[in-house]
């Protein structure tokens, strides 16, 4: 995870500047909000692991959970990392992002190297069935993208409207759709730790307002092929102003290679 | 979470002494060993969260992610906890057990007040559908408890047996089930953190064998009320050597009160 010649918007915004051992500087950009103006916590998940895996020699996030406190801003942060067990097959450790001296989130995760990874394989579950994204349709076509930075960093496909873009909420707070980076960046483990969180969230489906992240836990299972990536996202459970949503993206090949819960709370 | 007058196994076993602010001693127990002769990793969470909560005045652990560094053993452990946002609805801080000096596993978490806790209530999942406890079979009746000592402080009951247990595995690694601790000690949210973790993987039903948990995140969604647990537990992607498992608690009044996913690895 270099900071190298990173063109993308998501490289360039991830990127972490060494100060000492353990202590990078970075900036949070405008480009990754939802109409809160508050940016993703997604995006900034992947700016705290970018920095954990600076200080590990294993190449690949594998379970990542991240603990949000307060939201975010536009502006510079700080990402202090610590690890805790470098191990012959897993490194753990964490990261903390401060902005103006105070904790905005904090990342625990498990580094290992899923190149090389074998065991006895069960596929128990199937990938979303979409129509090809070019038989889909653009959700967001029609829609102003003023204040929804992080829209113009990310695409959708969908095989139907989403209800709730009708002024129709369907009552189902799940769905299936296809999702990337725009501009050709091609999805890797970071990106899809910033991509579990990056849609529309599921209880939009149920008339409710959308509610922060307080908890994400993300397991990454596969490195990820390139080109689109199908997504299925599902809340069960909405109860004591909490709710989980669980999302899953499988690779063009039909490989699950993230599968995330989260928890969110209501305002 | 007070450490007087503790009688049952449970909370005797996860007592913690304060040593100084954020230091604490406990002593890991061998009676929640599973065939391994380590202590179960649901019962160390618990240890964990025992400590961390003495250092809010939020009564209850809402969401609980454990990173698992190396096994447990029976024998003395301290526990280092730190808060490290003490808010209005939720205080955030994470505690680390050590053994002999060396990190055994990491508990981060937000805690909470469900009593108050009031929101939007969509409830889209049913509970287990199972006969009452007295209709059903005791799995464990037959079987040795040696070398098992969880199972003496936990017991279960099945509508039908286990097929791994008759040497024939169903091929479907899920299941729904009955558990409480055993005594009459009734269910409360530490013990949903240890239960999530204190049942037969569902992956014995594939004819795999048990794999350490690397990672477990829980959600606790209510207090339990007094009663049996209705279980239910599912795996549906075993690769490259790691497999999720998901579990999920409902009390007897139908309640949703815990829901858990781990990451597993093979060894």
């Amino acid at each position: 995870m270099s900071n190298a010649s990173a063109s993308h918007p998501f490289d360039q915004d991830t990127a972490v500047d060494k100060v000492t051992d353990g202590h990078y500087a970075a900036t949070v950009t405008d480009r990754w909000s939802a109409l809160t103006g508050h940016p993703n916590g997604g995006y900034l998940q992947a700016l705290a692991l970018r920095a954990l895996g600076e200080g590990t020699a294993h190449p690949d996030p594998v379970s990542v959970a991240t603990f949000y406190q307060r939201p975010g801003n536009p502006g510079p942060a700080e990402v202090h990392t610590e690890i805790a067990r470098e191990g012959r097959r897993l490194a753990t450790g964490e990261a903390r992002v401060l902005q103006q001296g105070r904790e905005v989130i904090r990342t625990m995760a498990h580094f290992g190297d899923l190149r090389n990874a074998t065991g006895p394989e069960h596929r128990l579950a199937a990938a979303p069935e979409l129509p090809e994204p070019a038989e889909c349709l653009d959700p967001l076509a029609e829609l102003s993208l003023d204040g929804l930075s992080i829209a113009r960093q990310v695409e959708y496909r969908t095989a139907q409207p989403f209800g709730f873009m009708q002024g129709a909420p369907s009552g189902m707070p799940q769905a299936e759709f296809w999702m990337r980076l725009r501009g050709g960046r091609e999805p890797d483990l970071l990106a899809l730790a910033f991509l579990v969180d990056a849609a529309a969230p599921a209880v939009l489906e149920l008339g409710e307002p959308p509610a922060p992240t307080v908890e994400l836990t993300t397991h990454l299972r596969a490195r990820p092929a390139p080109g689109w990536l199908a997504c299925r996202v599902q809340t069960r459970h909405v109860s004591r102003g909490f709710h989980e949503e669980d999302f899953e993206i499988w690779d063009v090949t039909g490989t699950l290679v993230a599968q995330s819960r989260q928890l969110a709370m209501f305002p």
